[in-house]
């Protein structure tokens, strides 16, 4: 017998059937969940956070889990998203296989995998299942605050357009209103080194060897993962922070691929690190339906095809836009937008622009300025 | 029976044995090269145009080929490049598959194809052999003007640290003193994605198939290939661009891929098209190598590891460098290195920085800029 690993996620049944944006629906969905803190007897101090395409609902440490979490810095007691005040709650996207409903899930209509059945996805129903957890599993009328990081920014400005009056503040990092397509074609080309992988077959690959991290089942589209992982963090990060991190500094003749064309400097193994973490450990077909749901993302859809117009319908009373210079995925010009329609929608909007050399990725690395523009916002509340 | 293409290119045959910088050697090595224009009588009017990875001998139509070469607009006679004026000659680089010795070639010593046992190349060796067509091919002491553009702008940094008092005046376009980081993880993950295609098999594909140009064989890697050709695509222009250019406009439904996460905007589709004019049109194993030896350069070698040191090293006249902001592979502080380094030397440097929304490949596109500036610097020589 092995003890299963620690594991603080909680699980909020959608209504069944759930239906999708995009047409279809689900049967029997769930959204999995944890939290920090307590929830006030009036229940307004909570705090949601939505995710980035990778990350699970374990965005730090807890009881139940001390693993540390994908934000562990910024999130807990006395840290700038304060759980001695706050109630914070991070849920795990719809489509994402961290515990939510998603195309590695059972289909009950059929006792198989979803795969490629699982309905379009579309960043609208992850904020969607998002709310029903807050409204319904938590009995939130009203979040203190909604913070959205990179994707989850997206699903955050879906949130709030789809739900008038159900956000008092909102945070948004290093996110855009909208899919350009500079990020749309480097999204493509992930999308199509798993596609063009035989072994990702159509999306009938080993879905348990995934689950279980530990498989090396040769069904199961490596390759294709592997370079997606690797396109993903060159753009997640900034030409700048390697030049000083990284130059052109070699591998040790020891560390070095015994092969033609192998790799030879420490970037090249920095990414291939990256990518071994990844691969195996993410559910390629989740992978493909949350890349296409950024890619269709457009805040302007609910204006008239007009970004400003579509911002200018969300309703809140204060918001803190943070983007970063070296961002090549989610250029500072699109959180400039978000800044500019969220105030022309009446909000009191605060506008930081970070040089932070880590590109994209500053939020997860550059703990200092995010914790100071983000504890500073979150404490004038 | 069908009639040969119109084919301008000429051949030099190298020094046998050709000795290689990082070692071995070439026997009955030979390299391609086209002209325009007419060498004057002291030989004084020779401009060389060294090439970036992909391009070939052919910058230009000309009386045995007039079909447009890859830099039509800004060479010919009243042009930026005034072949009126000039004896301009483009060399085909040593290892590419447009007619000089390459990976694809047949190795003489055992009458098969060299494929991975090519020795290993670097731009010195594309310098030197282009050295050697110019001094003993066309019994030229000095160009007049030596013009590098993209890898092309590292060979020519070579050739004239290799070689001194062999060029009077120079242009660099779009290039860089050295390659960093940001520029060796996309080249590495480009040769990655050919490397892992099960049809490249170790270097071991039908090649006669790439060079008749319309194979179909499955026996190559179209996938490595294909990928690899779509990310140098996004590297080489810039976000800016395709904002104004695509936007988020989708393809005409009749013209989407039917398939599972198929292609939608008009931005993949631009992809897909650059990847099927390139693929089976270059060999792939010649394009690891070249792209190898772009990581490989660094000028600071001939610097006791520092770049001003080495570009100190290289006496010319006068040299034109030119760059763009929006270049992400070779960004415009890479040419302002050249630009001081140069003018350390003692060269009287022009230092153009242009604001083309092209990126990397303005050179290629913005002809009015590019030809005002390189047109009027030649002009004044």
């Amino acid at each position: 017998m092995t003890t299963p690993a620690p594991d603080a996620r909680r699980y909020h049944a959608l209504p069944s059937p759930f239906a999708m944006k995009r047409g279809g629906q689900l049967h029997g969905a769930r959204v999995a969940y944890e939290t920090w803190g307590q929830l006030d007897a009036v229940r307004g101090n909570a705090v949601l956070i939505l995710t980035g395409l990778s990350p699970s609902a374990h965005a730090a440490s807890n009881a139940q889990d001390p693993s540390p979490g994908w934000w562990e810095e910024m999130l807990g007691p006395g840290k700038a998203i304060d759980t001695d005040r706050w109630f914070v709650i991070c849920v795990n996207s719809l489509g994402s296989d961290k515990g939510s409903t998603c195309p590695a899930s059972i289909d009950p209509a059929t006792g198989e995998p979803y795969r490629l059945a699982f309905p379009e996805l579309a960043l609208e129903d992850v904020a969607n299942a998002a709310f029903e957890l807050v409204r319904h599993g938590l009995g939130i009328d009203r979040l203190a605050c909604l913070i959205g990081c990179s994707m989850g920014g997206m699903s955050a400005l879906a949130y709030m357009v789809l739900h008038p009056d159900s956000v008092r503040a909102h945070i948004s990092v290093d996110t855009a209103p909208q899919a350009q397509p500079f990020a749309i074609a480097i999204r493509s080309l992930q999308r199509e080194a798993i596609r063009l992988d035989p072994q990702w077959n159509g999306g009938d690959y080993d879905i348990h060897l995934v689950s279980d991290r530990g498989g090396d089942s040769d069904r199961y589209p490596e390759m294709g993962m592997s370079i997606a992982r690797k396109l993903g963090v060159i753009t997640y990060r900034s030409a700048m922070e390697w030049n000083g991190r990284f130059a052109r500094i070699r591998l040790d003749p020891e560390k070095r691929e015994d092969e033609p064309f192998g790799f030879e400097f420490q970037v090249e193994s920095y990414l291939q690190g990256h990518a071994q973490r990844f691969v195996r450990s993410f559910d390629p077909n989740c992978y493909l339906y949350l890349s296409r749901a950024s890619d269709w993302f457009d805040i302007g859809e609910y204006g008239g095809g007009d970004i400003m117009e579509g911002l200018k319908r969300i309703r809140i009373a204060r918001a803190l836009v943070i983007g970063v210079s070296t961002d090549i995925l989610f250029p500072l010009e699109q959180q400039e937008q978000i800044a500019t329609g969220l105030s022309a929608a009446g909000a009191e909007v605060e506008f930081v622009a970070l040089d932070s050399p880590q590109g994209h990725d500053a939020f997860l690395v550059d703990i200092p300025n995010y914790s100071r523009a983000i504890g500073g916002f979150l404490a004038r509340l």
